[in-house]
């Protein structure tokens, strides 16, 4: 069996405890042994839940008291470019949440300082790893549906985000904290980088949900052309009421595919003919991408033990978070901005 | 054009009702000139419904008052011979309804009576003609999943049936009155007899529904061999409160086709993730088989119109009945039955 | 019954036909009188298929020799105007099939024309007829989605369009020979006007199929943006080889709900389990809304039998060609265009 | 975090890999110490994918060269007894494959010598941990459908079985190495024990596949009537070229519930409008079954490190061998057979 790769998990909130629980449970060969996290109290849990012993306010401490090989970084967006650098240039491999940043500056800093040190970034993009998001990318690659002429994409999520995930001066809002899974995906299952984005935002339920955040949105839709002449859009509802839902749709010259559904497990019931017939809907993200998440993590590891490059890296996140400032540029000016005008 | 056919629809009840609606609106050169229910005040409304001015207390008025071409009985199963035979002495060709009668002499009687005055015997097999049977039928023919190894077939009905349905002294019960579809359509697509066959009944809805008949069973299981050596098997449910369920599954030596879904209409919503998604689901048989009672009527004025054998005659109806008779002594006796022990 | 309505069908081609068909076999209450084609071979053709002796090369000699109280318009937009107009001040009610017209101008003409001789102008938008719509628009209107927050809808088509569907100097292409029903049905479904369209299109198959026109795109995705805040896109392919496909989909402050799906016939069949489970797929648009384009002309001769106003009227075509106009502006000149710009 | 449970997984064929690829990868507090396989090939194989370098010929050998505290039986049927008991004997927990035994005898056996050796017996029924049918037998057991009236339940699978377990002189044939899953998940899901149960079995693929064996049937339809009074039928089809096929479906008097589908990925593609819309199928039970091996597993762990009592054990697997024994004197004596036959 392959060596065991020494873990520290950097965050202990929702994702910090799905990533635990996913190499706890089902990547043997990872292991967590540290956990930092500034709160005392939200820390000690999930410690506790996943025997997690070693425990800090923060990585510098870690790195200190505790040997490992890489860090899983699960913290708000602000923060990841100074805690990649850090354990970067401490010699410890990446594996970063998405969005990568909060701006280009941010990304290039990033790839700069793990490159540098010679260690392994890998972007926390987990439709890549779902087992039908896989399986179409290659069917689509091999040539299936032929050239692909459009690509819609959706993630539409349950709760309403933190109040800095919200608010256009801490993070990218919706575009970033929502839909950097789209942004990344279209691309991806495209083969091509966008080239110019348009989006349309509406702000429908933040008064019933009393958000006061001048910016706020919780309805998007991003249209976008690509390098390759092709056309894109996706969609984004957040807080969503009904269900996670992250669905995917692509025609190319000579068909069709759709990757995903709404129904969460393969359940029907009737019990009222004026009702109808009842499947469950996937409820929550750690539910519709259970294998996504675990196969990530197992790709992580992987990599560090032998030395490989992961599928998914710098460049990937770089190109989200470049997605997402030009949507925001559309959404600001109410016109179509070209990638350009970001990248350049 | 096509000459205009006249018909004399038999029975004035939700059957009665079910086929003026398909005619009048659906089978343009399909005339109702007359209508026979021994109930004045249901044959009024039905009349009325569908602009029926002639209208009798029995077929003997209708056939002296009234120049016709056809009937269309779907009066209760006990009075289908006398009525289909009165027809044809009169000439007049023959849609009957299912049960084709209560035992294998009148069915002999109604084929003997309609053959020897050379007008045609249309059975209400509906299954027959609706477009997904019909393709599934075609395509398993075609040899698409090889030689048939199973059939299975169900019939789930919402409503209790009338005392005489229900009373195996006035009728053959469920196994007639619901599964007589399920007799006929297994034996269509396998493309054999059945030589063998064992039914388990059950009654559980009985006393809740306050029905008092002895012999009463709301739910069948019918399990037989064919003639071939395949198997087959389905199911009856009745009352059955979730909607009107009929579905097959077939699976050959090459493969497996499933005909039909509870699905009724391709509408999907979700309101609370903790219920899940909603689809309508058939909630009645007028419903679920809308094409398949045009088709089978366009069928029959069609055969009239060209002097065409109709694709579902009297041996099917026979051998429907053959097999009610044979589940019947089946479930009395505790036993497997055979065919030839009821044929002979 | 009802008063028999006399019609004049206008346009033998595939439209006219599919208009012929439903009528003869499923509107009992209308019945085609004549039939208008400058092709002799065409009219020929359609004439002898449905049973129309009466055949003219244009609407005027129909109308000098014929008696009847309705047109059904099916032939090329450019025509409509002048065809709808003198029907109307012949005094025959008027079926138009979309898109209405090729300009505002002439939906004022024809809006006009009809009001003044006090006909019926009923337009071809056979989604607001077709049962899961229809009872989807009700149960939104109801508020079981909550309020509409994002609308999407699609319509992909098999065939390449004729030439001048395809060429913007004789018409506004497809984003109005394909996508009217979508720009109708966004509208009707939210319960507002759009207010901002903004529109991308792409060429990609034209060099495949030798289409010359300079103008041609067969790929478009239009965003929008609505008077009540709300956001809706749509995407228009075609032409489309996979199939005929129309969908929609609406999530609400309290829901989703999905119209519509890809599978064409409940037959579900497995023979390779390396290829895996097929289920035919809707292939035509007369197989995909069969019963709507049944009801919208059963809707249109009820209309004139009880001199009801139509569901869907000259004000909605008008809207759905100045949405064309918005999304071709948009696309032209590569920036959202307000409707007030189109409609000023 | 609990104790290490160690593992000697006896048998290192199919079922062997499939257990020890779950334990590996996805049961981190088991581990496998020792493999047990008479063919040296097969063990080293199975050995060295997942790392288990202790291998022996028999258990005898591992038990005294090693320390362990459970066995994973997964050896051919006639073995399982002797094994089992040998195990309990040496205080070892066992998890052992079904079917249970060959007849009741050895039941008997089993359930004596783990009981009087205070060990853990629990049944490899991984329906039971698969979470759709988990969930659906909470909501049964709840009252969602009401009172079950009817269940059924099909396990098609694509192999032919090894040349032991087809032959009745050597195995219980299809009824045991096939449909033992249902046997056991119809009782568990209806909450009641079959009384009456009535078998067709037929040979229908056995000339292609060369088969000589005598008593060799490749589909089976079994019925059967609980001791609630309620029915219940199977089907069995092997080898089954279409794939992995596993689904319940019951009818209460409240409703119906279907668990499963044939569909293995949510992926659907049409490339090609006269062939139509494609899934993936499930090809093998690995796949199929892939959350309900892991958690099986995790709970047999479970059941060690807390001194429970497993929810799936002896008592279990003898009733699925009577239900066998009886199924198969149904058919060879053509007549329904009560369990009291077998079980006195």
């Amino acid at each position: 069996m392959n060596k065991e790769i020494k873990l520290c998990m950097v965050g202990a909130g929702r994702v910090g405890k799905n990533h635990s629980r996913a190499i706890t449970r089902h990547v043997p060969s990872g292991k967590i042994v540290a956990l930092v996290d500034p709160s005392k109290e939200v820390r000690e849990v999930t410690g506790k839940e996943f025997g997690i012993e070693n425990q800090f306010d923060n990585l510098e401490q870690a790195i200190d008291k505790i040997n490992f090989d890489a860090v899983i970084i699960t913290t708000p967006t602000p923060t990841h470019q100074a805690l990649a650098s850090q354990a970067a240039e401490n010699g410890k491999h990446v594996f970063l949440e998405k969005p990568m940043a909060l701006n280009l500056e941010e990304c290039d800093q990033i790839i700069n300082s793990t490159e540098s040190n010679g260690v392994i970034l890998q972007l926390g993009f987990m439709r890549r790893f779902e087992p039908e998001f896989v399986n179409a990318a290659e069917r689509i690659k091999a040539g299936e549906i032929g050239n692909p002429m459009v690509i819609k994409s959706l993630t539409h999520g349950p709760g309403l985000p933190p109040a800095w995930a919200r608010d256009l001066k801490t993070s990218n809002g919706m575009l970033a904290e929502v839909n950097s899974h789209d942004w990344d995906a279209v691309r991806w299952l495209m083969g091509s980088n966008y080239k110019r984005v348009y989006a349309e935002i509406a702000n429908l339920k933040g008064e019933a949900f009393n958000v006061s955040t001048p910016d706020f949105y919780d309805t998007v839709l991003v249209n976008m052309k690509f390098e390759s002449g092709s056309l894109g859009m996706f969609s984004g509802v957040c807080p969503c009421g009904y269900g996670y839902d992250a669905r995917m749709e692509i025609i190319g010259d000579k068909g069709i595919m759709q990757i995903g559904e709404m129904k969460g497990q393969s359940i029907v019931a009737c019990t009222n003919r004026d009702q109808g017939l009842i499947s469950p809907i996937y409820r929550t993200w750690p539910q519709r991408f259970a294998w996504g998440y675990i196969y990530e993590l197992e790709h992580f590891i992987e990599c560090i033990q032998t030395e490989k490059k992961p599928r998914v890296g710098g460049e990937d996140g770089r190109w989200a978070v470049a997605g997402v400032l030009a949507g925001t540029r559309s959404f600001r000016e109410e016109r179509p901005v070209y990638l350009k005008e970001i990248l350049d």
